[in-house]
């Protein structure tokens, strides 16, 4: 359990989204970072690293973008939607590339099969956000 | 629910210090760097800013050490005691201090107090694996 | 000077856009990075914190949108359209927002002003760079 | 050119080391971050990525550890020793595995070469700030 809502509840910022999904996605987020940094940690051991360079390579993105996006939307203070959305935007694209990635490695390597699934529900978390963050205003 | 015990569980390097540990030491750490980052943001927003100014740069500094630590330990598989443990030790010190700081502002700022929290909890994680650390070779 | 256009040749990647912009972009990026976090920091400490809280709160994310651009930009590898493209949108309208607060500042503060500069300085790169980009495939 | 330095100067900051130090080390670890991000994303291309397994896990750590530093005393307004000092440690010591892993590859790959250069030059500039930083207090 993390202190993600309680943090949100705390702030005395306005925020213009749902703070479930505002948690949902910076929870999700940091569970990306750590999958997709573990996830190339670990391919870099495997025997077959050179079937696995694509998969290290979108990790590496996938993390730092799962990084910043987690940070900036623990700091709601002042929302601009112009930064958030294609933030967003950018990150829903390096969860999914990632995870088709780690799809097809599933079945020999457990990491890339977790990893994987962090990043689909990164991708699905930041993309509710994205919906409901381009209903605004 | 974090991913962050199967990730380790699924890796294959020799991790040399308690799986338990590092990912406890993990996990505290993203969940500081939420609570630092979203602490400080709302720290901006309170009328006794003035009062909050060393809080805010001692969040920033605590965000990203937490931040970096628990990028390094998701990484184990090159585990390097000179790069951990000084690492540890910086990230234990800087949880220490903004865990100090926020405790003067928690009766005023709920957000302060839960940081506080966020931060004991990512001291004594941190600390624990810094201590097991020390024992090894 | 930095190694930044020298690895850039170095690279076996098949970079689709000019280098001399990413270098511009990237080198751009950092020393944004720098100047934010600096700036942020210098405002903690002058005695109208209470004017620079607009200031500290998009230094903050200035900071981390440039330094996550760079990374990637850094990593040419495997360049995806739709991870650059609204990267570098959000980079820009981080940098855009941080130095127009930076600008009603900058005469009073010489933080601010060197600030707004490195802000305008990567804006401009990364617009450019952004302009190259959409105009591919 | 970088900012750096006039960032420093224009500080309230009663910063406890020499700027000029201050100054090499961060213009040295950004330029670090960049390129050990190049570095490992052109090792993940080459054709022996299997030699260079060990070379890309030490980029990426030593990418994060530089970032962090950089960060870190760019904010010298609550300059604390007690984090100060380990966080450079670290730093030494992951550009100094790094530096030594790339030299054995700067043969065959121009990157590696650079690499290794930029990974010492950011030891060196951070060794000497930690030596400044330890005659003091």
């Amino acid at each position: 359990m993390t202190d993600t809502r309680q943090m949100l509840d705390a702030s005395p910022a306005r925020i213009p989204v749902e703070l479930g999904e505002v948690t949902a996605a910076i929870d999700a987020c940091f569970n990306c970072v750590q999958a997709c940094a573990a996830c190339a940690d670990s391919d870099l051991i495997e025997e077959d690293v050179g079937e696995l360079r694509e998969c290290i390579a979108l990790c590496l993105t996938c993390a730092d973008l799962c990084d910043t996006t987690a940070r900036v939307l623990s700091r709601p203070g002042r929302w601009d939607h112009l930064v958030v959305r294609p933030l967003l935007e950018a990150c829903v694209r390096a969860c999914t590339t990632c995870a088709d990635e780690c799809d097809r490695h599933a079945k020999h390597h457990r990491h890339c099969a977790i990893c994987a699934e962090a990043c689909r529900t990164c991708l699905q978390a930041c993309g509710t956000l994205l919906d409901a963050e381009q209903g605004q205003q």
